[in-house]
């Protein structure tokens, strides 16, 4: 198959194989269950992937991104959507996907408790709410243990309800504190006799630390299924770890150490996650993209740049569940070989 | 008409069409064609109002994007690709497009004008190709009055092409810049006996000074049509002269200084353009949006944050015209009201 034209996203398929395996296995040996976050792919035949090799449900962000991979794969049976639902016609769509998957979500509020009971009262059985923990992003979620407990009480006793467990996203490099948190809460509304079914954490950069965390039962991995940029910095992954690539045409090269590539934030994006530049071409170590416009990417290097015009590189990006959105399809690489073209068909679910 | 769910992008027309009038009026009364780049909305029922206002054209970065701008609107009949277009998938959809519109190009190396050459030599009309000048930006473009003139020879000599002029991208304040090395190409040029049509200059943040470059012809402002925090921040405009905000809702509201919006870098994107902080919420100049992650926005304010989860605000993002890449759908206010909602048609077009 001949190569796509430029920007194209390019999904390495021996390599997803691979980073799947590696995880799925280390989570086997330590008891763990593996609920992948499909927000990096946003494909039904990746998530499939996932089952097969042993995940038991996915997770999603949002109840557009849930409804788009159900639709797409029927192999999706248990979504969990890790994200406060709030207003009438989401919770009416929250209702529907709760008819055809064994669904659960999230709240860190009694608002969004008493707006999930007001939807699910009537139907024959009940969504399973989890609790949702700030155990350091301090993004959403209860800020300590005993308020959690006081939350789980009221999601028990809400009607169309059932008390699913607890969740975190936390910080990398946030075991500990996952531990002492969740450890603390479970206990807490375990003594006030209501059981505690999951405790579920999440986030690639901490994965393999998850089992230090020993309270936790689901972990919800997003980018190792790719693996970024920002991954290969951490010391999480190599560049062979990296499935997904941005091929790329130099189409300017203005000066001697300069040139511009057809690849800018409407590909890449402008997540730095913490780095300087865009992007790392792949075998190019010395050439930084200093620089993007919507559609340029600027590479500049201390030595001449040597590169043509009409050449193409390859460009691994800071930050790969953000690219996967940026684009209606990717390309499939198998063998070393262009091998197909995906939709990818929960882009731009953000509802 | 109800409040759309969200996170929702809405586009106040009222705003719209004040923000074309005056930009209109400005170049009306220093004789400057305007040839607006659709980029910012990527709608053509935008376009058409800016065609109705006095644009004699539009401009486009990419290939696809210019064909999904005249598959939505008849009116659009003239083009301007400010873009070295390169490889035989592209120039076969170039040829297609200057077979439906007046279409001219640019080009800043021998290579891309081989390129063109190539794929117009039997075409009956020849293709309007313009030289890309670098004065100061250090993204595309030749790096000399003297290799500009080098290139225009060279078009103009190329079977299949014609020179169209002169066109660049300044920074912000490069206007004196500009009327240097377009005035001295222009003058090199001409010497040699080739005529110089056009000179088109660009840029919204500049666009009140453009008249300072005589040399101009044409102007292709973008942001101008919606504006944004960037441009208020350059004392370009002030908030109600932003068409384009982000509606969302509070998802949590979890300590007394802090809250989160479903509104994250899917919808708001994580472009600073030097800024700090993500977006500005109308009507609270005290709360900063520190932090993105793909769909949460975190509010953090000094004084106590003063939210209620699921109540609505208003975003105005820092750089308009990426929030509109990252929707299907815009919502259309005329009014105050919500009245329509039309369909992003040039979305994703990075090819």
């Amino acid at each position: 198959m001949a190569d796509p034209t430029t920007p194209a996203v390019l999904i390495d398929l021996d390599v997803v194989r691979r980073n799947i395996r590696r995880f799925q296995d280390y989570a086997d040996a330590h008891g763990l269950r593996v609920r992948p976050h499909i927000k990096t792919h946003k494909l039904p035949a990746i998530a499939r992937m996932q089952l097969a090799a042993g995940a038991i449900g996915v997770t999603c962000q949002k109840v557009s991104e849930a409804e788009a991979m159900i639709e797409g794969s029927p192999d999706i049976r248990d979504v969990l959507i890790t994200y406060n639902i709030i207003g009438a016609e989401k919770l009416a769509h929250l209702v529907g996907l709760a008819r055809r998957v064994a669904l659960s979500v999230v709240a860190d509020s009694e608002t969004v408790v008493e707006g999930l009971s007001g939807a699910f009262a009537g139907e024959p059985a009940p969504l399973r709410v989890l609790v949702e923990c700030n155990t350091g992003a301090d993004r959403c979620g209860v800020a300590t243990p005993e308020a959690a407990a006081v939350l789980a009480r009221q999601i028990a006793a809400a009607p169309g309800l059932a008390f699913g467990g607890l969740m975190t996203y936390p910080p990398a490099g946030g075991v500990e504190k996952v531990q002492e948190f969740m450890a603390r809460a479970k206990a807490l509304i375990e003594e006030a006799g209501v059981p505690v079914p999951v405790v579920s954490s999440g986030g690639t950069p901490s994965m393999t630390s998850a089992a230090r965390a020993p309270v936790t039962t689901e972990y919800r991995p997003g980018t190792y299924v790719y693996n970024d940029r920002s991954l290969v910095a951490r010391g999480v992954c190599g560049w062979e770890d990296c499935a997904l690539t941005v091929l790329a045409t130099v189409v300017s090269v203005p000066a001697a150490n300069r040139a511009i590539i057809d690849a800018g934030s409407k590909a890449l994006t402008s997540d730095l996650l913490g780095l300087t530049g865009y992007g790392h071409v792949l075998g190019r170590p010395d050439i930084a993209i200093d620089q993007l416009s919507e559609e340029h990417g600027r590479l500049v290097s201390e030595r001449p740049i040597g590169l043509t015009v009409g050449e193409t590189v390859r460009v691994v990006p800071n930050h790969a569940c953000v690219v996967t959105n940026m684009v209606d399809e990717v390309h499939v690489v198998e063998g070393g070989e262009v091998a197909g073209t995906w939709r990818v068909a929960a882009r731009g679910c953000i509802t």
